[in-house]
């Protein structure tokens, strides 16, 4: 929430290479209209940033690799709500460079190490003072309560920083306000950091919103994004679209000469969410932050920071995957103890009533109903609750007896009656469960069998009442020793006006993971802002929803699951609730209809083509028991990552991952000892090299050269294939798969079929 | 913050009289278009409130007193934000009747015994089912997160009762929603209660707003607010006016044939505060709410019920003042434990931070702050800091030398650099001293001397972030011993777009008040909504401004203090701040300039006539100490009554009450044993019979005669009159007063000089 004076006074150690960054520069592609006289390169030098003033004193930036333009003359700057002008009228008074190369390791992750490197060039930029500056307050006060002196001001004209950082497979930078400022508090009408793309790219979008981004993609050009917005959209539970060329970052885009552009934002701390808003005649997108209920972009306070405006360039879609670009403009963990922190593969009492065979709540008797008022022991319950003690312990048995570290149980609470659609502010209380929920007992037997349970806490979006019970709720949660909660928003937000991803409300999500912290509760939060890379520095943000996941059922397109990690995954992991096996609806749940377009090798792929330290196994017990060899790879995969190899990539075609776990997590005690993966691992009381390689497919059938070459050359493995079957085919054959074992080296590639949103599931074991 | 069905279904006890009313009512005056076919008296049978429907089955009331119309036909009903129209289209199907005559004891307050004695009446209001009602929730939602069936609804149209109380002294009602309804989360777009006058009559009033009511007050008839309202609007730290015809209640209004009506309102709980429009050609007032920040008017989940409307009608001003008509309407204390609750007699490190001589902010040295960035030991203090040590211990000796309960210390916190006109949100922690100001110390220090500090908490409006803290900041209080704070709305509220008055707001300050109870802390809320009776509920809520207090110095207008008790009084006690006696602001803080517009023997009246349970000593020591004798009368009034007679009073113009002190309470240990009232009452170790009189004049002198007859007659009583010298003027001779000390009898007439602004206190005890 707060922005530190550290974050801006932090001394970036001056390395080398300045002179090499300069003469790579000036191989660039030409300047346009300004002059551009301040560069600097990525340590590979392919990819230069060059900043200049246009006419009138307009600070302006462009992005070139290797000699082709990617982003063009793009402006910078921002307007405020009182008229003051930072876009132009400025003279550059200062132009710093400085570098990084430094390795860091995450507390979970899809590496063990992760390198930051990037040569960094920090321009300021410096308006005269009284030039277009208006004075802060205006306010004429009578009030004799009022008469501090708010202190004296520097002296200086409006004065603003653009720090860029560039790294071979990308670049960002963020605005600087520092205290010796004319600016003191300021409110942005409009941020105008724009992005001039070079062509008419193809690009795999969403529509742009300041609620949701629970939205099927389209893959069209930059230029059809228009006419094909609108069709795109659904009715969610709050929706607020704002333009027919808004589009929501992460937007990946891909040029016809094959250089793939992603266009992203990294920390948005105390800051509004940023959209884009494509000017497509001239193809330029310009920033579009989320207003808050007085239509205010940002509130600032100087000294101050913007978050970092990413642009991601890649000749390869696996080096999409692999880039940690967002995570390295984040700030290294604020949590000094991480202990408590631990990767969760859990499965839910969920699916069920998702799907409606049971109901979050407990009876029908009341249109409404009153926390602390409505008396539920009286109340005739409707049969159908979900979260009741048998169903709940029949939940925990399967779970501990398949390896699970964990279960989520939704609907326990009281409140679920009327907790939609009503704006109702006062919806829960978040401590108190229904009578059929035995909190103290389940959780106990749960802690006996081995398995923790996963706290639900669904706010409908009334953030206020939310803050007002959460430390009880987090203690509640501590008393009991849960250590992890999901978290949910749903529903339009209160403070009435606020949107999901305005300021006000980044900042409450903010609280909420800080506050968990200090709970030592790990939090997965749903509907919330999707990540920007916050999960560096706040590692308990185990996972978020932010897109649309499996519980949107037949509403979901093929292919969608081989574009997420392109876009919503960049910014941090994604609880997509993969895993399962009935398709058809009407058998999950008799009265419903529809059918989930992918396979079961779709589903088995997922848990590693979809990095996050939190998995789900999501469908239900008695579909699994159904399918116990495919439950197998479930059972068996690992949620930590030592090391990941992107073997195949491309947009919502296909990805193909491999990936060895971490052997430190499973040791760790962090887990539960008796985890699948831990069996898996530790087959025999021996540590093996495992291995677990993952493939997803989209609307069409992909064979995958799965090269084993990442393998311990000279050792033989086990190879265990989750195949999609011969006939197997979304629509026709979803759930035919072929599982074949084999023993493997590294000199072998193994070639899998996938069906239509197909997939397979991988795993290598050294005998 | 919620609404009981208790409250709804709570059955009054039905005693007798209906015969006696439907009597009554039959001699009223007549209905005007309508058929007012249900009518019910006040138990002396003088107010007669009838009830109809007029064309269209539009619901109104009318109200009558001894044959004259007080209020003509009035509609009733709401529009509501989807088109619902709850204003005509009704059918009465039930009318219901009961009564009351009780008597109730506050925990503090200008009496021991409240009566409480009514007659009422409950109408039925009901639609059709699917008349005009419209469906609640059109949302069409694909997102499968929400399947959850709301509930069945009964089948019933719009039901709506309207409750009346019929009071000797005025006129309670309040719509209620029961749960058997059409309606079952419904927003108001306009609440439609309107009450139009019968003539125009003569006002005191202040311009409506929705965030301020700190304004000078005008006399003007109704027909001349429009013209005058501009000028009388002063321009506060949050100022937000409607409607030039807009005024706030409690309104007083007098006849031009000597009745006193007032319009007001009585439990403003999970609902916008209401102000009044007038029609200025038809004299008819409709109802204001305020808006929250989507322009909502007031969220309602059925079952639940309004404020009370009030309608004050009174022959005689002493009556208005003498009225328990907003207590008696707000429900019974909530609190089970109250003898932590306790009147406060204070004084405060404040007037000399309100009249520049000191600062709250402790330095100069940054144009912002961070707070725990910020690092305040390395900044230079400016040294008019006045929170620091020695001057706090300064003010400790001098206030337990003089008999009072405790101290109130403003400015202790970090966070006053910066704090007003820049809407911060987290503007201050509530817990974190300035480096200057020892908290453990000074409160030991005040502890040893009998002295309590209250705790100072300036939200700066910033609900958001108060709720954050205020767990915190409570704890911090009872870890010390504070046991009442002082907490300040200043400025524009966060949530962003929602005003001091929105029902949102509403909600924060009853949840305050409701965390501060949990931990016996008692609150005086600045700057919040102005009080509606709450305090009988939550006696902890000793006190509010919500008035132009005695912080405005030399803005006020002499009369204003005899305005106060008619109007801003009604709803509950105010922290005026009185005993203000240095009027020349040149000589407390040099530099400044202007005189306050009262003389020192006004100030001690207002100790009498202004009736709160938490009063303040306002002026510096020094100042004290140059009027030891005047300050006499100051350590020996008492703050809590056992009775109180009304002995003169006319609206604007003058107030003479007298008060008999508690003993019980000055006995009870609950406020501290050596108090100065304690120290009167018990001279010489014998309990004597003690009457406090005071007096308070406006812009032109008057002569008081006050008639003993309230002593014990055959006792022989001291009388010490402070009362204005003979050359008293609040311009020429405001420090002109004269002591003089008699011995009197039941019998006596004292006849007391008050100056123009002046006044007089008055201390009586037996020999």
């Amino acid at each position: 929430m707060k922005i530190h004076n550290s974050q801006i006074m932090k001394i970036i150690e001056i390395t080398a290479s300045l002179a090499l960054a300069a003469a790579l520069a000036a191989g660039c592609c030409k300047p346009q209209a300004a002059e551009f006289n301040n560069s600097i390169s990525s340590p590979d030098g392919l990819l230069t940033v060059s900043v200049g003033l246009a006419e009138g004193g307009a600070p302006v930036y462009q992005l070139c690799r290797d000699g082709k333009t990617v982003v063009a003359q793009s402006r910078l700057g921002f307007e405020l709500t009182d008229g003051t002008k930072l876009c132009n009228g400025f003279t550059i008074t200062d132009v710093a460079y400085g570098s990084k190369d430094e390795v860091w390791h995450p507390v979970w992750g899809e590496e063990r190490d992760i390198r930051n490197h990037y040569n960094e060039m920090t321009v300021t930029f410096e308006q005269m003072p009284e030039s277009s500056i208006k004075p802060q307050s205006g306010v004429s006060v009578t009030d004799p309560e009022y008469t501090g002196d708010p202190g004296n001001s520097s002296g200086k004209g409006a004065v603003m920083c653009v720090r860029f950082r560039v790294f071979d497979d990308g670049l960002g930078f963020r605005y600087e306000f520092p205290q010796k400022n004319k600016l003191r508090y300021f409110n942005i009408k409009e941020e105008l950091t724009e992005f001039a793309m070079a062509g008419d790219h193809t690009a795999w979008w969403i529509s742009g919103d300041y609620d949701t981004q629970e939205f099927n993609y389209s893959r069209t050009r930059l230029s059809e994004i228009r006419a094909t917005s609108e069709s795109m959209r659904l009715q969610n539970a709050s929706t607020t679209g704002f333009s027919p060329t808004g589009v929501q970052t992460a937007l990946q885009m891909k040029t016809d000469d094959g250089l793939y552009i992603n266009l992203h934002e990294a920390a948005v701390i105390n800051y509004p969410t940023a959209n884009l808003d494509l000017d497509d005649k001239r193809l330029v997108f310009r920033t579009w932050l989320t207003p808050d209920a007085e239509g205010v972009k940002g509130r600032l306070q100087a000294p101050c920071v913007s978050p970092w405006r990413t642009v991601q360039v890649c000749d390869d879609a696996r080096k999409v995957l692999a880039s940690r670009l967002i995570l390295n403009l984040n700030e290294p963990c604020a949590i000094e103890d991480v202990s408590w922190i631990h990767p969760v593969k859990y499965m839910g009492v969920w699916w069920e009533m998702i799907t409606g065979r049971t109901q979050w709540c407990y009876t029908w008797d009341l249109p409404s109903v009153q926390l602390g008022v409505t008396d539920y022991s009286t109340l005739k319950p409707h049969g159908q609750h979900g979260a009741n003690n048998a169903n709940v312990r029949r939940y925990i048995d399967f779970a501990a007896a398949n390896g699970f570290d964990a279960l989520l149980i939704e609907g326990w609470n009281e409140g679920w009656e009327d907790w939609f659609g009503c704006q109702k502010d006062y919806v829960f209380d978040f401590v108190t469960p229904y009578p059929d929920f035995d909190l103290p007992a389940l959780n106990k037997y749960a802690h006996e069998k081995g398995i923790r349970l996963v706290m639900h806490h669904e706010t409908s979006s009334s953030t206020v009442n939310y803050e007002r019970h959460m430390e009880a709720a987090y203690e509640l949660m501590n008393r009991y020793g849960y250590d992890a909660v999901k978290s949910g928003y749903v529903g339009n937000i209160i403070p009435y006006g606020e949107h999901h991803y305005s300021q006000p409300i980044i900042n409450h999500y903010q609280y909420a993971i800080e506050q968990a912290a200090k709970h030592h509760v790990m939090v997965n939060a749903h509907e919330a802002v999707r990540p920007t890379g916050i999960c560096r520095t706040w590692p308990n943000l185990i996972g978020n929803e932010s897109a649309m996941g499996n519980e949107y059922r037949v509403l979901i397109n093929p292919g969608h699951t081989c574009i997420l990690p392109f876009t919503r995954l960049q910014g941090g992991p994604m609880d997509y609730t993969p895993g399962i096996f009935e398709q058809d609806m009407s058998i999950t749940a008799p009265g419903q209809h529809g059918k989930m377009r992918h396979t079961i090798g779709n589903q088995l792929g997922l848990y590693v083509t979809f990095y996050s330290p939190l998995q789900m196994a999501a469908d239900l017990p008695d579909n699994y028991e159904r399918f116990p060899d495919a439950f197998q790879f479930i059972k068996d995969v690992a949620v930590d990552w030592e090391k990941s190899i992107y073997l195949e990539a491309e947009p919502g075609k296909y990805i193909v991952t491999a990936r060895k776990p971490r052997i430190e997590t499973l040791n760790s005690g962090r887990l539960a000892g008796k985890s699948g993966a831990y069996e898996f691992v530790f087959k025999d009381g021996k540590e093996h090299d495992v291995w677990f390689v993952g493939g997803v497919c989209g609307e069409h059938a992909h064979e995958a050269k799965v090269a084993l070459d990442f393998l311990t050359p000279g050792v033989r493995y086990e190879a265990t294939l989750y195949a999609d079957g011969p006939d197997a085919d979304y629509e026709s054959a979803p759930q035919s798969y072929t599982i074949t074992r084999s023993v493997v080296t590294s000199a072998d590639t193994l070639t899998v079929q996938m069906a239509r949103s197909g997939g397979f599931g991988l795993s290598l074991r050294s005998l």
